[in-house]
């Protein structure tokens, strides 16, 4: 059960109403976020949810019976939509492209990059300057200093900068260099990393695990919004499965049941979702098709000489091409 | 390595080429299919192919790498396209929708189901009357007597009969009363089954395994191909996964890479590919944006009283929309 | 539920039995197998079980909330023992190991085998003469004919044969030179076949599917069993998940489950349950600790040089220890 | 390639090894552990591994294809024990058993388990005071309070601890009250965790990640390695597959490979393994067959009232006879 209290409201007031809560054996969690007051009460009892919602200051109140809260659609019915400075929004009707090279490399490389998203009308930069990597002899990324060198240069040029984070320690020296901080799948549930999350004041973007359910997921999700942080964006980025075919294989099905069961904007990454580069443009389209909010992919001007592997990354043409057919199919919708 | 054979050939050329391809060490597959005569020839050698190539009697010659060899893109580039007969084709450009309950119920169903189906312009019924069922205490459908009915009915309204065909028994007798035979994703690796499916002349819509792999399919359809079946369609039914927030997940990254492997068309199944009816269209949608040649999926005219499981199963109001929707979006593409 | 009747029964008592259950909204399934006489009742309906349970001709009645019914260890508490014949029983604390080539290759490939075999006290003699094999060019087995030589070797020297039956067409032609029909993983769900084999009056070692659940096995011996034949074994194959370091995942988690879930046998197959050949006499013995009442493995003279693919198959020397270690294994259990 | 140096030697012949092998195009990783020098090469080229092997200060060199190196027999062929401390050991012939709560709940608990434990000559307490669970709402542990009151009271009764840390910054305050940090499956690939944890001089047990490969478990291994640390342990939980009769699916063909693959232990927790009570014990029973180093498992005085789930929790009847079974066991093999 969530009450949404108003944000004026007085602390009696608000004790009075979680006394009557604790008092029918739930228990509350009481949330502020950097948008609302809520307070998430957890328990089995079958409860009269109208003598709640009479008590002076609360707002709205609603049953969730879903595990996850503040994040389910049966809470909030409307879509929410993530502000990314400068008049740039994600979800609720408000569609972004989000691209770049797999990892930063370089100051010749953002320059062109950045041209190149420039020409086609992308708004947000994606890049990787702390790089999670299976083994500790690849390259781990450019770290802070790639990261001032491009922030620089992107704000020279207005482009939006969304990039993994990887640990705590990393959120403070990264803030002011980032619009978006992108939790990746092997993090999905880095619980430590999440709380932490919740505080700050820029948006997230959360990958779906390796192996994570549709429902861990949103449970993840809640970690950040309930530490304080409602700038929440859901990714969706292939599945472990047996199949070799191809890297990983996107679920699009986990697309269509995102968008609604959570208020939160869901956003595809067809790179990895197959991870051949090929057949990216498709998959792409697909996710436009299921509802995505966004489409985060990796570009590069010469994808063989990439750092870290470059098959799944279209070249320049390839992103031109798609740009157009995802615009033709937008128009469409 | 594939040899394809002029159609007129005298035994003595044929043997020639045999016994030459036999001396490279190579075992040889001597194939005739309803519409041409080719050798599949494996072996390690590398053999140089024009002393093959160019004997009398050889129309053209293919090196494929794949472990599957006449459905393979690497012999036949173009697409192919399968003739349903009256006109109605699917592949290389034709595109086609096949609708209709999961379970075959009597005359009143046919025909309502028949009447709505001709309303949006859908020209094959899909239907069961031998249903796979885990349970031996379930509903088995209506068998023969079931099939001659809708047969009766299908053809004073002109629409074709696609329906699954379980055993190797049952080909003979159906066989005159349907158009496409289909073979479940429980039976997408009888051998025996596929074996007699390619002696028959009609065509055969072969669904992945509910955990096969997409080189298994492309195997699997090689044995009707090899059997003298060219009239093969693939289908993308959903795989078993980890994700329990759905009945299957669709595999969109199978249908793109079915489609540049084979020459063969694809067909998506959107009903069992996520199993819950509010979200059939978004994925039928999908499919037709990577490429699906046809979709099929399950329509009844009261989903809630259908025999075996409705709930992925559309009723004629959805069914209408997502046809539209498909019309709009095929248009565009 | 399950209502077990008393074998002399007569015609009218056992219509008034089905009557009264019919009265109550259940459906009822009356099967007669080479054991006994049973009504399977489903049905939603709270039923006193005791009003039944008196009536005459009633031997036995359970409740079983299954989706399986008379496999299932609700009905019948204590474990069915599966006799093969000359004394030779698996299950309810008799322990066999069946063992011998992937296929059948020939006469002298035979007489090999079972002297090794002899030597090792085994008693059941594994191999294929009809194979299930993914690619329609490779070898598929001798069939009957190697059937019929091996048989003829078999009876010479008192040592049973179990091997795969693949379709409905083979059972009657094999009935006579076989102990056991074995049905693979890939006809796990071929419902038709597993009917017939119902009907016959050899033991059947059914196989789980490649991705089937525990509870798919079950109903999937329910069909037997419904059909007539009781003499069922459950043979745990491993799995296909995600990891690619071995061929399957052997799951030992569902031969403990099965053995309580089940009155019926469970074998193990650890030949294909991790697919490596140094690496089957750890998981046999798992196996065996788990709860195993058989072993299937794979043993060749010369694995090297087994038709099909031998890499998962023991030579002499590692199946002698292997019997050896389990030996002393069973002793301490 | 790995290059095992001399404990002892200068700086100006390590820098010649160096320089010898970049000169080969390799790159070079030095790495200094609590236990020796290693230089870690990585490089296509084909190098002659004598030229290097003359060098003075070179121990050893040996060449290592997998993915991983210093965690691989292919360098080490004998197998590591990792000291926990007064004489107790893990791997190469020494096995030990870790037990106790899913989470410490207070001091009367604590002093039960360990009373119980040592009833069983069980030396090591497993316990988490810090608990990654799905929902933000759950009891997330009692932390450093917690921990140091078990520590207290594991001192006073000679008991080793071992418990889970989920970030780096629990490293320091931990330190100094645990004999073993366990890093859970979440954390398998969180990178900077496991560079920390490389760093200090405490054993560590990674367990796989729930999706997690051989192959990545081990890469993930050689993180903590390459950092200094080489006092690590490998632990089985069990895989996340298509089944949801149990848990988990314990894989024990994946023990039996990383003991050949790695001289590092193995752990099993057939507590996670199966997650179901019941079937506890046979599943360690199997781990132990198939060659687990230890069993981690949890036990609690009343597995119903344990705080967080206690559905795979054995109680203390439950733990003795599984203790003793084992015991048996162990003396046959």
């Amino acid at each position: 059960m969530i009450i949404q209290l108003q944000s004026e409201m007085n602390q009696a007031d608000q004790q009075f109403i979680v006394d009557a809560v604790v008092g029918q054996s739930f228990t509350v969690n009481e949330i502020n976020t950097q948008q609302g007051k809520y307070l998430v009460c957890i328990g089995k009892n079958d409860i009269d949810m109208r003598t709640i919602g009479n008590l002076p200051g609360v707002k709205d109140i609603h049953r969730v019976s879903d595990p996850y809260k503040l994040v389910s659609s049966k809470w909030k019915v409307g879509k929410s939509a993530i502000d990314i400075g400068d008049g740039i929004k994600i979800g609720n009707g408000d569609f972004q492209v989000m691209a770049g090279p797999c990892s930063i490399e370089g100051e010749e490389q953002i320059r062109s990059t950045i041209k190149h998203l420039k020409s086609l009308g992308i708004k947000i930069m994606r890049g990787g300057v702390y790089k999670p990597r299976s083994s500790p002899y690849s390259f781990r990324g450019l770290g802070m200093e790639g990261l001032k060198l491009w922030h620089q240069i992107a704000k020279e040029n207005d482009i939006k900068i969304i990039t993994e984070v990887m640990q705590v320690s990393q959120i403070e020296p990264m803030h002011d260099y980032i619009d978006i901080f992108q939790v990746g799948a092997r993090n999905s549930q880095n619980f430590n990393l999440l709380d932490e999350l919740g505080k700050v004041d820029k948006p997230v973007m959360l990958k779906r695990g390796i192996s994570g359910t549709v429902d861990e997921l949103l449970q993840s999700a809640e970690y950040i919004f309930s530490n304080g942080n409602e700038k929440i964006m859901l990714c969706e980025r292939g599945i472990r499965t047996f199949e070799k075919a191809y890297r990983n294989t996107m679920d699009i099905n986990a697309i269509a049941i995102l968008k609604e069961r959570s208020h939160l904007p869901v956003i595809a990454d067809p790179s990895h979702g197959i991870g051949i580069r090929k057949y990216v443009d498709k998959i792409a389209m697909a996710s436009v098709v299921v509802g995505a909010d966004a489409v985060i992919m990796e570009v590069h001007e010469c994808p063989e000489k990439a750092f870290s592997d470059g098959q799944q990354t279209l070249d320049y043409k390839q992103s031109e091409n798609l740009m157009d057919k995802m615009g033709r199919l937008r128009a469409m919708l």
